[in-house]
């Protein structure tokens, strides 16, 4: 599972950790990437987590459906997440300049193969 | 400032409305596209900039900085934000299939005009 983070992380220009939570803030497994080493995605997955359910809940009561990604770029950073089903997200931070397109792609294609180790 | 409007939704493929807004859920103006005329977009932007809110003040406390872009794609479709400063935010719904790289760039584009309009 560490592999595909890891994958997901040097997949990506910008990247600097990615992680694998559950929406109650209880990480699986991360990557922090030796050159942003001090970077805590957890804390920041977890301070997250609890304001994702939130969006969920309001896309599902305007009928918009499951919400299966979400992103917010911020001055230093941009953090992009895919949700695994109802209980799991997989997310990256990426630095301010790192490449959101392919981040996101990384996140997707990587959906399959960790949903399937949960 | 609705002329604005218009041009994010007519210029990305698959828009169904557009809005600008406070944070605070008071509606400044909004176009909807004629084909999406049921598309309540006040309401949907109005249950969203609560929890927008709590996004910005996480990333914050995460040492992000100011939030800048928010990206919710769900099953039926995809609710992109920009803010604009402090107060308020402009923001346009997608169907599913609508042009997410577009829909962004319009938002950012339109941004400083919109801005000088408040």
């Amino acid at each position: 599972m560490q592999e595909i983070l890891k994958k997901i992380v040097e997949g990506t220009p910008g990247a600097k950790a990615a992680i694998l939570m559950g929406f109650d803030g209880i990480a699986v497994d991360q990557w922090v990437a030796e050159e942003a080493a001090d970077t805590d995605i957890e804390s920041m997955a977890m301070e997250f987590s609890f304001r994702f359910i939130e969006l969920r809940k309001a896309a599902q009561s305007l009928d918009m459906g499951d919400v299966s990604d979400i992103a917010v770029k911020a001055e230093h950073g941009v953090f992009l997440v895919r949700c695994l089903g109802e209980d799991y997200f997989v997310a990256t931070l990426l630095g301010a300049s790192g490449h959101f397109g392919k981040g996101r792609w990384m996140l997707r294609s990587s959906a399959g193969a960790l949903a399937s180790e949960l």
